[in-house]
């Protein structure tokens, strides 16, 4: 598996209908991302199985409560649970605050060190250049300072060519070919990696934009991303209300991965007015078809 | 009904087997109380159909987190809500800082009051005086400062003996006897209100100890209370790791209840390391056999 995406909380502000408020599990290669945190996040994570201990990195889009009310609780947990293993937050300015002031008066000296990154809410940035992704936040349009996150895997190594393999291709040569190099044998003999593999296997992409009001200047950080999730608070017949509270409708998030040409969407981030989301979905369809509604405990997979 | 408890959360620190952090109800006469907020308490609120709008006052034990991560989440929903009526929120100094840090970064302007009352955690203290009931908080002996609380309710009116009455009496009359007054007639009869009155309804009384390590100092102000909840964290076999974390065990919360007299005990705080609890039950009803097991949904009534 390449890259996944579990969605443990659909809910706008108000958690209703059973739906929890923001946070998805990401797993990309053998790394653990969450991104959002909503109250209960941490329930949601034991519920659907998932080893809060694999965490390693957090990002928390922007600073309503909606999107980060789980964070202290998940961290205290993983403190409880012994963590010595650093856990990196990447948050807006004041996160950290909001964090050591709950540290402070708990008496919290916690097992594991808490690296603190602030996100630029002004422009696209790479916050997270990882062995085999890389992570760029980018702002959205929203009451607060907001940014959204595009997750790109890196070129994957070459697949090696069995057929072409003989004897003399060792161990060490087929490491190099994998990382497109050539290989020199001990008797001085040189072994083209071109000759001996296949095309890598496909990267793969995820953006995430929640909480933002209509805003077709993110288009251009995540065109023909493979999976789009961009937050569909309202229906378009409540589209008054979408502008006032700077939130999306469906209809604005299929026009936006239409736009982008992603290749999948998928909506979430739902009001508590909307008990069926079917409306919602079949809104988005009617203009980007391969969209999708981002409940609790559904897993996107993108793999080849 | 006079005063019922609604269990919100049962769980100790970590939220384990389906248990949630601490967070209960109560209901005095018509007002509405939460004593402690863990996190999820809203959601929870609203699984048992408890109607949050009806809330008045929120006291909150100590900063750990497993007994107040709830409570943004509660006034940003209260907030969403559009509540205008005061909340007045009691809690050890520095949870004011941590709510008002969160509305700052969030740019929230509550609809709402909300008021903020610092508890003492060195002696008993009156801290609520109201109309029905009043609220005292004591010290408990835990890592960080932390308050018990223990409501009481005032004197009940008269009942009538209506068997006693007649034409010549008023509904103003009434109202006097219940106050227990006597009555002048406009013809200047001096109607007194022993003749027409049965005693009162009893007074219940409510004690909440959680968390706090063996402490028999306790039992003066909690003395023969007709329900307390002490934490009960551990069993007795585990007692070192009760001491090291100054929580208390069930035979210890036993013990507590039978020096002091009480009707009732219900046990909560359960460590995650116990899935069944029913062995800490039986402890505390070795020693104290009208022992509970105050668990998530269950509602204790005190009514005559």
């Amino acid at each position: 598996m390449s890259l996944s995406v579990t969605i443990l909380g659909s809910s706008g502000a108000l958690p209703q209908h059973g739906r929890f408020t923001s946070a998805q599990w990401i797993d990309v290669q053998g790394t653990s991302l969450l991104i959002d945190c909503g109250e209960g996040a941490q329930m949601q994570i034991k519920k659907y199985d998932i080893s809060l201990a694999r965490l390693d990195y957090i990002f928390i889009s922007h600073l309503h409560g909606d999107h980060y009310l789980g964070l202290l609780g998940l961290i205290f947990t993983l403190h409880l649970q012994k963590r010595t293993r650093p856990l990196h937050i990447f948050g807006m300015q004041g996160l950290d605050e909001i964090i050591s002031i709950q540290l402070k008066y708990s008496k919290s000296n916690l097992h594991f060190p808490l690296q603190f990154s602030c996100l630029n809410p002004h422009a696209p940035t790479l916050i997270l250049d990882h062995e085999k992704f890389t992570v760029t936040s980018f702002p959205l349009t929203h009451k607060i300072p907001t940014c959204g996150f595009l997750i790109r895997e890196k070129p994957k190594p070459l697949g090696i060519d069995k057929a072409k393999l003989t004897e003399k291709i060792s161990l060490q040569a087929i490491a190099k070919f994998k990382q497109r190099q050539d290989y020199v044998t001990d008797n001085g003999e040189l072994l083209a990696y071109k000759q001996y593999t296949l095309p890598p296997k496909k990267t793969f992409s995820y953006a995430y934009c929640s909480d933002t009001a209509w805003d077709p200047n993110i288009v251009f950080v995540i065109k023909e991303v493979d999976l789009l999730y961009h937050e569909s608070t309202f229906l378009q017949t409540d589209i008054a209300k979408a502008e006032e509270t700077m939130h999306s409708t469906a209809k604005q998030a299929a026009l936006i991965a239409r736009e982008a040409q992603v290749t999948k969407l998928l909506l979430g981030h739902f009001s508590a007015r909307y008990k069926d989301l079917n409306e919602l979905l079949a809104e988005a369809q009617e203009i980007f078809p391969d969209s999708a509604l981002a409940c609790e405990g559904n897993i996107f997979t993108l793999t080849e």
